[in-house]
């Protein structure tokens, strides 16, 4: 009988989602950043994600509890940015064993509510559960969202030709950044008021996994520079590209849009970096190692 | 330091809840089946809610993984129908160990799909994450959902003197019913658009716990009429107050309403019994024994 590392994440995902039906108001299941179901107010849609962390694979035992509970619900927030949306709403999971301080779970509450307030969103509901002593913490934060239908971007309408931009830098996240990253909500907002961006989506497997995905989306092969790719300092360039949890933004947008582009995100983020790394092209891209794949063997 | 297990589930989530902030939309945050929030079409509100189940808590490892899957929707849904309203989107989260066969997680899917269409809602995201080997399979369900503002019914507004329905028979779940119930969310569009329901919750911790919240949500007392419980064949009536996992509905409305419900739900529903168990009050509830506290020691 096959076991789940014998298939790998994304082969385990595309058979799941196989099996699942659509229903009335679905303009986009998943399959993207964020699902896009028929909106609220007039030109917009709702967006909706779910997220999880676990002890001991995105965070360590020992992490400070404000900063594991504002990763989580950063993460969630970062897929809203990564459609050109905004969060609104979150729900919060959380499953743990009795034995646990109350001390921590009060921690992790105000690290997810002090971040969910600086997005100007709230958390309206949540469920604890318990779990035998001894199991991981499970940490799942669900949200939803909306998007102006003028700016929604999908990771599947990237064209041939178009450039590849990555925000910040890449790698070593692993040293603390993964507990204290920025979600690009901003930066996101303003890219797409002033940019039609193709497509976008936020890196959180590493480039490595990430960008084949969001090529293959939108039915492209990709050339990727990698020595242009904009690295943490003290990384290697394959540690930019394999690493993950960078959190940061690739997006794709026509090379014509891309002088202008640079000007004014110059002007307007001056102390965020904005680096293109490649494009999309007719051919299937090249092999990248490394990226995170949750259920690899 | 205090543990969790010190404190219990309800003194938990009123300390965790306290350090939440409201936001924009919000009616109601938690302390209802689901949160409240301002809603798309005129006349409605937005539902949001989520819950979980954790392998060898709520199901037996050995259990079948369409009925699991089953009832992870099927929980989710019965707070939709708790509030007089309807679901419509749905959000996975799965976590489990990478040694788990790939059909046992297709079978899971299958059986929350099956359970949502037979809802007329739909599944548009999921997420799944690696658990280390041995740890136990948490599944998380979040939904989406609406209700008409006129059939929106919280637990707060339960009246002294209301009596106090349920639907169905309770206690011993544990004997199969757990993962085959039927979330209650036709009978309660029925009864929210009939009758002025003033107050009602879904009956998952058991009576002995979900009675005194609904009663203290309310700001009342309540009495129990603990010989007309509708008992399940073959349980005791201790067992039909404390073994929670009923999913049955728990209702309160004005003794003036209760002639014509009954006559009118018996033509309705004539294979579902409703039974008055009792009434609000101005003195404190008796204490029941039994009933599910995730975190008791």
């Amino acid at each position: 009988m096959p076991r789940i590392s014998d298939l790998g994440e994304d082969a385990l995902v595309a058979r799941l989602t196989s099996l699942l039906s659509s229903g009335p108001g679905v303009l986009a299941g998943p399959g993207d950043d964020c699902a896009v179901v028929e909106g609220s107010a007039r030109g917009e849609v709702e967006l909706l994600k779910t997220d999880c962390l676990v002890e001991g694979i995105h965070y360590r035992p020992n992490a400070m509890a404000s900063k594991v509970g504002r990763k989580a619900v950063a993460r969630t927030l970062s897929d809203f940015a990564a459609m050109g949306g905004w969060p609104r709403h979150l729900l919060l999971t959380i499953a743990l064993p009795p034995d646990r301080e109350v001390r921590w779970v009060e921690g992790l509450y105000r690290g997810m509510n002090k971040c969910a307030q600086q997005y100007e969103c709230a958390i309206v509901g949540g469920e604890t559960s318990s779990l035998p002593v001894g199991a991981p913490v499970v940490i799942s934060v669900a949200a939803t969202g909306f998007a102006k239908r003028t700016q929604l971007t999908m990771r599947s309408a990237g064209q041939r030709g178009d450039l590849l931009f990555v925000t910040g830098r890449l790698g070593g996240s692993l040293k603390g950044r993964h507990l204290t990253f920025t979600p690009r909500l901003v930066e996101a907002r303003w890219l797409t008021e002033k940019f039609r961006v193709h497509a976008m989506m936020d890196l959180s497997d590493g480039l490595a996994m990430d960008l084949p995905r969001l090529a293959a989306a939108s039915g492209c092969g990709f050339r990727l520079d990698r020595e242009s790719v904009p690295r943490t300092r003290g990384v290697t360039v394959g540690q930019a590209i394999g690493d993950g949890e960078d959190y940061e933004l690739l997006f794709a947008l026509s090379p014509r849009s891309a002088k202008r582009l640079q000007a004014e995100w110059a002007r307007q983020f001056s102390r965020l970096r904005l680096t293109c790394i490649g494009s999309l092209t007719d051919c299937e891209g090249p092999l990248l190692d490394g990226g995170w794949d949750h259920f690899a063997s």
